[in-house]
């Protein structure tokens, strides 16, 4: 056997910021080598972000990302690092253009790629082979795919290297590189947070170590990107199954362990194995603690997912404080309670906005969250704004209630250009999917921290806050009353969601059964809901889609999400035998 | 050689209306009877319209497309139209889920599908090859690729069966399927306009025909789908090169042209080439006269693919009209009048809403268009809407100015949800590219008629439709002072866009490097612009991804629209380097 003290980096790359994340990796470079380790292993594509989309095709950006990975090299080597073996991820290119499977469109000039940096130099480059074109991923429209495999001896040790897609497959890439007897599998991922994905890909990852008799090092991203989060949860399994280091989720992390490794044999290799040799020796070898992070519950996996994708969202984008209106309803405590977890209470400001309709408990709830949790809070009642629109223009019914929304996003959208604030839009997901909510109104705003939140999960999610904070002799910061009155828009008199939505008990597994399970209306009656109800429903749900193409992104938490997830036209007349 | 009676069905289906785009068809074969056609072909997914997105990954869409396939073979065979051989085309599925190329999702389940249909039946079902997954097209996301080739030997001429992207593809299945010396080459296509397309795709259609000397039969759809336009313009060529027949731009038509094709052999078939008999009589064959539409000028194709995208946003959407606010600026003139051209003036809602900034001529301007146009005109001024906000708020600056376009937006969904109108947007391609518009104020609305023409365009074929409309001796619609003025946002007192941005001489060409043809901004500096403003504009671009991504759809007409045609993040941070 030969050991190896491996580092994997689980870092939190900001998305073109090729200088940032160069820092970043030479941070991790740093305290992996002052633990001692021979060999660091970054996430997917950390020195770029991810994912790149379509800047895969400007070239000057693919140029750049390559002279950065040649400058971290340099960087590493005039740090006096040099001795460390650096599996670093990153876009590689402009490629010779080439055309891509069956289309006929030359457009791909870039490669998903890692390179293996040494002694100040690029030793090797792999590029994945397996490009995801489902769910958010267009990779099959953006990079080419590798055809050549690479192991990489450090000292007696085989390590082979894919990306993240590759382990994925069966017969793939990590199939054929074992063949040649790697001690080690060191997989580069870019693997977004989903409710359950940790029971799917850890399994894997154990799976892939049991056949192969590998130690498997996983490595993933961790951090917001627009409407993904990266959950890291890096792990190092080995080839009996056991979970050797696992990185915390939702952190940034270095999680360095030795591992007994298959020694380096001579093996002949296939023919399309690349292998190169490095002579690696680590400083001094502090004695490592163990280091495996336990997983915490689901609903507390949601909501940190929930809060590092609203977290990052604004401090990669340069904001600074958000603003929201706070109706008392459960939605907008909630979406605040995110705010104050992601970016702390003085830089969260509440704005109650009450009309005439407006109960006394939406302005004593309101309140209530304030006083809880001390973030900024003001009241700007709407009365005196929407009575000239009302007298000038005549608006009655749905019109005059969607004005006073669209009076509310006005003020949102003021004091925002007056203080700088990012608005947050508090849709969940199932209004988002019938449609309920006023386009221009209570939609407004540059990110949607629950839009793949339904109804019922909002309620299950305030409730676990509550509980966390108490568990922790902290006040609950979602007043009770916002958990337990009934749901309403307030826009007419005594109105309750129910008055114009089947019960959210329905609505929820409905419209799950419709959009995430993909069933037609008659295969959704047939699970046992009322075919009116299916008609009513899939109906407000196909007409929606208009507003769902032009609302704020959001943390994508489920297999499902609105948006890249699911592309459907705007103009779309279903057929009666649908 | 064997002659024999083509007729293209140049249909405009409405998405997933199985019903209604059968007709169409059935419709078209009558016609093709009556004119004694042994051979009907539609374009790409006739049946279901096109693109049908994700739509393909839903069982039940799939079972009851084949389902339309076949009653649609039993209607015509009960109208006495079982005769005709009718090649149509349509999704077809489910198949078994199957692992796309390099990918490990078992998501797709649908083929992109041809049927041929004769007696009542479906005789034989060919699927496209090659999968377009650039630009707006996803098809490797969604199709299963098909792996045999069909020719449909009608009496005695062989027709090879094509679709679209197969045709683009050398050495794809028109060449392997030629071997078996077809005479007739049928192509069925979704090929969308884009401004000089025209001038690639009729090149490719000859010389597709002349290297095999074939006569190729070229159908495409035509209408508008969401931000597409099919044009049309389907086309027979001969094995000379010769156009014998070529359907007009933008509308329905059925296409009917005698052609001489090589008689049928006895080649032995290459082995993955499927081949079907039939025998076709035709009823009496009434003569034929010549039809080869001729294409107008460049500005004239632009126009009419505007209208007629915003023309079929509104009818397939189920609306009976638009408002809009006319500024007396070109943009909103620009769009007005497409509306009038699309949906007809009585159908068209104009809105002036004038501040305290506005000028005289703003509002006389967009009386002139009422007046030239005889759309439906309102006055609503914005002060007494205004000044509420502005003192319970204390807005000032740029939070004022966004304040008054806000307002008009809330005006403007309040008309749309007193009297059903759809909200027309009328942000130009520059603007948009810039950002250079207020989030939920102008920029509301369910289509946006001018989102893919740059501002300079936007003058030209204001040019051009008072032209054409002078040339036919009918009343210009665009006033000439609202061509002539220099724009303005008319936001606070003597603004006009150029205190703002760059002249639009600089800014379009500048955008056009950076967006359209993907330079980076050293690259476009090297073109020889101003480094100060290459930096303003693309970090402008950069910085306004979140704003074109809550944008309205409208009708791409050039090779890159904002849009699903170019995909990049809202959180980015560009890279010094880059």
């Amino acid at each position: 056997m030969g050991r190896i003290r491996l580092a994997l980096a689980q870092t939190n790359p900001v998305l073109g910021d090729l200088e940032g994340n160069c820092t970043q990796v030479l941070e991790a470079a740093r305290r992996a080598a002052a633990q001692g380790a021979e060999l660091l292993i970054t996430g997917e594509m950390a020195l770029s972000g991810y994912p790149i989309e379509d800047l895969a095709s400007r070239p000057s950006f693919l140029t750049a990302a390559v002279d950065a990975v040649n400058v971290l090299a340099k960087r590493l080597q005039d740090e006096g690092l040099g001795e460390l073996v650096v599996i670093v991820g990153h876009p590689d290119g402009p490629h010779e253009p080439r055309l891509l499977g069956t289309s006929n469109a030359p457009t791909a000039i870039a490669k998903n790629s890692a390179s293996v940096l040494h002694h100040g130099h690029v030793k090797a480059t792999y590029s994945k082979h397996h490009l995801p074109n489902y769910s958010v991923f267009d990779e099959y429209r953006i990079f080419i795919p590798g055809d050549e495999l690479l192991v990489v001896r450090v000292n007696d040790v085989d390590v082979a290297v894919v990306i993240c897609e590759d382990l994925w497959r069966d017969g793939g890439p990590v199939a054929r590189v074992l063949e040649a007897d790697a001690g080690v599998l060191a997989v580069l991922n870019g693997s977004p947070f989903e409710r359950d994905k940790d029971e799917v890909r850890l399994p894997l990852v154990t799976r892939r170590a049991v056949e192969t008799d590998t130690i498997v090092a996983y490595v993933n991203l961790v951090g917001g990107q627009d409407d993904l989060v990266f959950d890291g949860d890096s792990v190092v399994v080995d080839g009996s199954g056991t979970i050797l280091a696992r990185a915390p989720q939702f952190q940034e992390h270095l999680l360095v362990v030795d591992v007994d490794a298959a020694s380096a044999t001579d093996t002949p290799l296939p023919p399309e194995v690349h292998r190169i040799e490095l002579t690696a020796s680590a400083r001094a070898k502090p004695e490592l603690s163990r280091d495996v992070a336990e997983l915490p519950d689901d609903r507390e996996q949601l909501w940190n997912a929930l809060v590092l994708g609203l977290r990052d969202y604004v401090r990669k984008n340069g904001f600074r404080s958000v603003v929201l209106g706070l109706s008392g309803g459960i939605d907008s405590a909630v979406c605040a309670a995110l705010a104050v977890d992601a970016i702390g209470a003085d830089s969260v400001y509440g704005v109650s906005m009450p009309s005439r309709y407006s109960s006394e408990h939406s302005r004593s709830d309101a309140d209530d969250f304030a006083e809880r949790t001390g973030v900024h809070f003001e009241t700007q009642p709407i009365a005196g704004l929407v009575a000239p629109f009302e007298e000038q223009l005549g608006l009655t019914g749905v019109a005059a209630e969607n004005l006073q929304a669209r009076v509310r996003a006005v003020i949102l959208m003021g004091l925002s250009n007056m203080q700088g604030h990012l608005v947050l839009t508090t849709g969940n997901k199932t209004e988002l999917a019938v449609g309920y909510s006023t386009m221009y109104g209570d939609s407004v705003g540059g990110f949607a921290p629950i839009k793949d939140v339904p109804k019922l999960l909002v309620w299950e999610l305030a409730a676990w806050r509550n509980e966390f904070a108490a568990s922790r002799g902290e006040v609950p910061p979602i007043p009770e009353n916002s958990i337990t009155k009934p749901p309403s828009a307030e826009l007419k008199p005594g109105q309750v969601d129910e008055d114009s939505l089947p019960p959210y008990e329905i609505l929820d597994p409905l419209i799950d059964a419709y959009v995430t399970r993909k069933l037609g209306a008659a295969d959704v009656v047939a699970l046992g809901f009322d075919p009116a109800i299916v008609d009513e429903v899939t109906t407000l749900v196909d007409r929606s889609e208009w507003k769902r193409r032009q609302g704020a992104i959001g943390p994508k938490i489920s297999g499902m999400a609105f948006g890249r997830d699911r592309r459907l036209p705007v103009t779309y007349r279903p057929s009666r035998a649908e």
